[in-house]
């Protein structure tokens, strides 16, 4: 609100300056205007959505999707395919060259003191183990601070990256907080002399789950294997180390790293009807992990950029700017997908109205956070009234999303779609990613909110200006 | 309360029959005998406890616990020793035959139409497949109804049996129901020339969990391999079927069953002051699935049953009669320990005053199921008072318990230890039935309502008598 108090006060002072447009943001009221449109877009995607029926097909009939597998070339067949036969503009895939890392067998036990098989996933990119796997003494850290003040103690063995997810901060913070020692646990510990690295799931529930992700080996220092353990080995380790035994491990991983791949982003459009160089994008993930089958991570998220097009095609819903799908490749292991979008669209970026992300799973919508300047964000809030009659109306300020950080570092605004978070981490990046997580009713609302976000944003008389 | 009127009114008949002891029955007051005792056990429990730390040497430094296991007999051992160790009477472990089922490697996915991964577990006591797997369609049965007349088209299939455990009954009677096809399953579809079965997990809940449990091969019908898969695949197995795909699963077990091997129940007693042959049997089992560390199932429940005594002991509390810990061994598998503990004491039953078994886990205790005469029910509610002060105190008639049934079925009034089941059956049988799921507190009120009931049954002036 403070911004928006600013930017009158200077209007009043400067009233020869862009007071024609202003007047027109100013008695803009997208409420009044695009109800009529939300109410299409709502009844459509509840009563003749497909969005539930296609994430049924991208996952239980595709599967999960890492780059690299031939899974996910089916998928970006199947949705250039798919977005062809909704009628949409401009539908093509545009190469990009993706990792190739595959997991292999794993497996680990505790051998000392007392046998106990482990339930773990490898990381995204680790190196493999030798045949016979690692056996070694487990050290057991959970903060950086004490791996520096352990550093003598870590040569030789397998450290163990112990700090729980906390449960006293909003889950995407939390995850934000406990994730780093998956990212750069192994680099940080191979410094020391480690020989592996075991982490707990980045979770606050589990029932025996493993979550993988991945991993970030740091330049100059040795390349080791790391592994996700569930909460419940965490916790095993923990307690035989506490009352005073020695715990060795034995680690087994499969894992390498293949020659690049070709993939795809999948791009699809609603041209606009006056300005269609003038783009706002609606993006998923295509990609997946090699786990369950990335239904809500991003499943959910292609289908909901995908089902927000179609439906606004299907009601003649056409802006006055450009719509545009971006189904990106490799966001788990690489971000490429995004890296090569902001490329490619290198010189169109100051025509990138906004940026619309879904990466957060497929439950119950409840807004959009939003990254980019105060003045566009009091215009963005004045959207949510169209979003509240079904809950979804909370703009906040906050991260727009990994695949479009590309192209908002270069000052495109973006926005996230938030949907309920409270369960997301328990089955992110795990086999209980799959389907039966989510509701038609609430994959539904995700596209109706979507859609009218990305309507409203492409056909309002003025656009963003990246005030 | 009928059951008390109805004794009542037949004292005031024919006051010339037991009218000494019903008198005493009659004015005897539980809660003001024993106030004093019960808080000292409470006390002690909570405070001098050693139940978790017990538990999880049980489940941590011993581990898992299936018959035919070495960890099983660690466990004999060392209850054995920790309970001489104690200053109990006549400690000793009674040799019985278990059975020796070994799970082996076993894996299966979804071959066609589309590459899944299942996460399975062997029932217990399945016969293997040949090392190449068991590839067949797949046929989805929901009741032994559907089978029936599905009949036609099962031979040569895998039949999933893809009923939900119900939310809208109590737990452990939504587990009953659907148990049936984890138990008969296999042979019921064998009947009409199935190839092998699948059962969804028994639970409500699953981050992608498998459930074991044993299987029962009927007689004079082949006997095929049969394992758990989760409820997210029995869900996607489901979705794929009802597109009109075929699906085909590659199952592969390597169970085996080997020869009988030793195994034990452990007895421990605290012997009567007055009538030391007059025995209350307080149990839980030893044994364990070979997932998890059995933990709820049923390492809470031995460590219970020793701790009681334990307690009850520490604090000079003997009561008029004895009161023996029995860890039955095998329960899971073969209930052998349950029928030794019959045969070795068929002559002494009837100076079983009462048989208490804990194998419902570890979670708060909220009461005591009752399987008996209604004159002894009427006089086990007396005593409830002297648990409600924390809970515990709710006494319904229903099910002791599966090891005690051999006993109870001859007429020893039976007493299941009852813990809160909201959360039991998303563990059980499971990789996360682990340490992490029970609160210490909530363990040690358990170890406090089973001495106080045991103490006060071993130590009334009138005897529970089968009235």
């Amino acid at each position: 609100m403070r911004a928006v108090v600013l930017m009158l006060c200077c209007l009043l002072a400067c009233p020869s300056i862009g007071l024609a447009t202003n007047q027109q943001s100013n008695n803009f009221d997208p409420e009044k205007e695009y109800a009529r449109a939300a109410a299409q877009i709502v009844g459509s995607s509840l009563v003749e959505g497909a969005a539930y029926e296609r994430l049924s097909y991208l996952t239980d009939r595709i599967g999960h999707r890492l780059s690299g597998s031939p899974q996910l070339e089916q998928a970006v067949k199947w949705a250039v395919e798919t977005l062809k036969a909704d009628g949409l503009d401009n539908v093509h895939a545009e190469p990009v060259m993706v990792p190739h890392w595959v997991r292999g067998d794993e497996s680990a036990e505790i051998t000392a003191p007392a046998k106990h098989r482990l339930s773990i996933l490898g990381l995204g990119g680790t190196v493999g183990t030798p045949a016979e796997g690692i056996t070694a003494e487990v050290i057991e850290i959970n903060s950086y601070e004490e791996l520096e003040k352990s550093a003598a103690q870590v040569k030789g063995k397998i450290v163990l990256y112990n700090a729980p997810m906390r449960k006293d901060l909003p889950p995407f913070t939390a995850y934000g907080d406990a994730v780093k020692f998956r990212g750069t646990g192994a680099s940080n510990a191979a410094k020391y002399g480690a020989v592996a690295t075991l982490v707990r799931s980045v979770t606050t529930r589990s029932l025996s789950t493993p979550h993988t992700g991945s991993l970030r080996y740091l330049p100059d220092l040795p390349q080791i294997p790391a592994a996700a353990v569930t909460v419940e080995n965490a916790d095993l380790i923990h307690r035989l180390l506490a009352r005073g035994d020695k715990v060795t491990v034995n680690l087994k991983l499969g894992a390498k790293t293949l020659p690049d791949v070709q993939s795809a982003n999948v791009i699809a459009e609603l041209r606009g009807r006056e300005k269609p160089d003038e783009v706002v994008v609606i993006s998923g993930h295509l990609d997946s992990w090699d786990v369950g089958t990335g239904a809500q991570d991003d499943g959910a998220g292609c289908i909901v950029a995908m089902e927000a097009l179609r439906i606004l095609a299907k009601l003649n819903l056409r802006p006055r700017r450009t719509i545009r799908v971006v189904l990106f490749t490799n966001e788990e292991n690489g971000l490429r997908g995004g890296v090569a979008y902001g490329a490619v669209y290198k010189n169109a970026l100051e025509k990138h109205i906004a940026a619309i992300e879904a990466d957060a799973g497929g439950a119950r919508p409840i807004g959009y956070s939003f990254e980019g300047k105060d003045g566009d964000f009091a215009k963005v809030q004045k959207i949510a009234p169209l979003l509240n009659s079904f809950g979804a109306g909370e703009i906040t300020k906050g991260f727009g999303g990994a695949d479009i950080s590309v192209i908002t570092n270069q000052g495109v605004p973006g926005l996230g779609l938030r949907p309920e978070p409270t369960h997301y981490f328990d089955i992110h990046h795990t086999e209980a990613d799959t389907l039966d997580k989510i509701s038609q009713l609430d994959l539904s609302l995700n596209v109706a909110s979507m859609a009218i976000m990305a309507y409203v944003l492409a056909d309002m008389p003025e656009t963003l200006t990246r005030q």
